[in-house]
């Protein structure tokens, strides 16, 4: 059976959008998905905002209250009957998120075994057939075939073979 | 560069060696290590022990407190001036260890980069070209050169090169 090691934030967990949610509430803004074409968020936010945003990312509870990529629980349930699905993030770069992560996973795909989530730094460690993830740098790193998924600030990257939704992945495994 | 993942208890980190401490002092007991040899801690145990042994597993401190196993920070450090060395912990079983693991290793291990800390459920999805392992199962699936780190649980497991000490270790990489 092939494996898929798939990324959370940004592919399964709408980390983006939470952090664009509590900086407006916070800052009284109306930032959206659109403003960041081609760009990360600090590249976009007035000086200042990268330290709350920074802030929201070391928070406790922040990964355990994320919304879900549209699609990606159906989507996954039925790929996880003809692949080993692998759940595969970078954590430690916040070692607060362990928990939060675990149990975000737990509630939204209960079908995947615990067993088969990865918390790591460097995505060079997994030895998978294919690799789902937004950041380039995990694909190049990566020794099987990587996918690209869709996010603002990776549309300017060629290279991959890209998927800019579930249903993208859906055609590609399904 | 060669790439060397290392699990964390019974390996670097004397999780038995805690269990038993622990065991020992609330049930006024003294098993040693001497008196596994070829059995897991739950086989040895009167009845009720079992369920200790897991409250202590599952507690938030118990990994945080764990003796290091002699040898392992001078030699893991001289290894990692000629190989990758990834630490690859199953923590899944364990969702409150995470961050008391994490802790642990940036105390004991500060000149690993935490890029390289893996906690994962199963290690075949390691892709490493060896791993140092007390679990056979663990070797079993894992792809690239498995070694055989002795704990009391695995002596009488044959078909794995072995490693008794990390004086060992040290004759296989250095």
């Amino acid at each position: 059976m092939q494996r898929i090691a798939v990324d959370m934030d940004e592919v399964i967990a709408d980390a983006l959008g939470e952090l664009l949610a509590r900086y407006n509430r916070r800052q009284k803004t109306s930032f959206t998905k659109q403003d960041l074409q081609g760009k990360w968020l600090w590249q976009v936010l007035p000086p200042g905002g990268q330290k709350l945003i920074e802030g929201y990312l070391q928070s406790d509870d922040f990964f355990e209250d994320l919304p879900i990529i549209p699609g990606s629980q159906e989507i996954l349930q039925r790929i996880s009957q003809r692949y080993e699905v692998y759940i595969a993030t970078a954590a430690m770069a916040f070692p607060n998120s362990f928990a939060a992560k675990y149990r975000w996973l737990r509630r939204h795909f209960p079908f995947l075994s615990s067993h088969n989530f990865v918390f790591c730094g460097d995505k060079s460690i997994l030895h998978a057939d294919y690799l789902i993830d937004d950041m380039p740098y995990n694909l190049a790193s990566f020794r099987g075939e990587g996918i690209l998924f869709t996010s603002p600030h990776n549309i300017g990257v060629s290279g991959y073979r890209r998927a800019d939704t579930w249903q993208d992945i859906a055609k590609i495994f399904l």
